[in-house]
């Protein structure tokens, strides 16, 4: 998405290709800037565009712009727990971590910033966006777990673990992604097993499914 | 705090008992209500005082009102996780966490309202207030520990536990506050005994913390 690729197409582009390119050089912004420090003047830049052409895309400016990117960056999110549901459970999770670590790498300061909170740029709608990843990686889990209809304690505990998924990336960036991220893939792993586990010596319902799960855990998987 | 009683000590009241009776309702109210579903003259009516009078106390008006209200709770928050340094690390915990989880339950609205973003009046200043609390939390919980330069792993262990806690209350309000309070808090100490051992298990230093903390626990402790 440089400025030169952005100008040879300037007039080439359909409306969503033009749509998507702009949202994408909104992205790259977003993802190594905090919100208040990207104008449209960057992205119109970053796309080879002028500004003018930026506000017939997105009349709202700024903050259209933002959400726009922000729901395209959900978008990948909620793709990264999207897995086969095949093999070991702690293989599957240890795939989808690798994906959306990734993310987290790649978008580093646009990920704090969203998720930090106290952003000129946030709204209801963006936490909703948010609130949206959360819901959409925990079901997977949940599936990923065979479970159709969860209880009250399980559902609790694979919302919490996301969270600490979460929580743990923005950790992991503040101290300048140490340790490395095969170590933090493993250890949210294996946190997982293990708060499964203290749910399961509570909730009979939550036992059942460690069992199936454990049972199909390979000699040498991070959760025996 | 009930508007007669604001009205009988119109005149007594000194200064700072002034602020504190204004922040002290401002508070209940934010505790049950959205900011947005907040007025002043709520605060000035639960208060018993004139709409004037809270704005010589707080010309910011509102925003500067929810922003002291904000620091009165979290100074509550931070003093529930202060504890004397003595006897089985999980009973200290456990107690910190009734107190922790008492709050959450008397302000539960309040609570979700801050912590779940997308407010009209959080502000990067109300974000730092929130990042205070859990910093002074997991501090708190190092000293528990025992230990003065925790290293990386074991910080971010902790750190993770403190959104684990944060995030289960959250899910606990979103869930009708089930399963009771008790139970809530048992899962909790639990949940931090399993991801410290997980830790442990990668970083010699948090397992020779944990070994020092197993020793002190009662036979029938919830770590056992």
């Amino acid at each position: 998405m440089t400025s030169a690729a952005g100008t040879r197409a300037y007039r080439r582009l359909s409306v969503e290709e033009r749509r998507s390119q702009l949202i994408d050089a909104a992205l790259s912004l977003f993802a190594h800037r905090a919100p208040e420090d990207v104008s449209l003047d960057d992205v119109a830049e970053a796309a080879g565009v002028s500004r003018p052409l930026v506000y017939r895309y997105f009349p709202g400016g700024k903050q259209q712009l933002y959400e726009a990117a922000l729901r395209s960056a959900a978008d990948a999110l909620q793709l990264c727990f999207e897995e086969p549901p095949e093999g070991p459970l702690t293989r599957r999770l240890s795939r989808a971590l690798d994906r959306y670590l990734a993310f987290v790498d790649e978008h580093d300061a646009g990920f704090s910033a969203l998720l930090q909170g106290g952003s000129v740029v946030e709204t209801s709608r963006t936490t909703a966006i948010v609130d949206g990843v959360r819901r959409a990686a925990a079901e997977q889990v949940l599936s990923h777990l065979g479970v159709t209809e969860p209880g009250a304690r399980l559902r609790m505990t694979v919302r919490v673990w996301i969270t600490t998924v979460e929580a743990a990336s923005l950790i992991w960036l503040d101290e300048d992604k140490q340790p490395p991220r095969e170590e933090l893939r493993d250890w949210l792993v294996e946190q997982f097993v293990a708060v499964l586990t203290v749910t399961a010596g509570r909730d009979p319902g939550t036992a059942d499914v460690l069992r199936d799960v454990l049972s199909q855990e390979a000699a040498d998987g991070p959760g025996l």
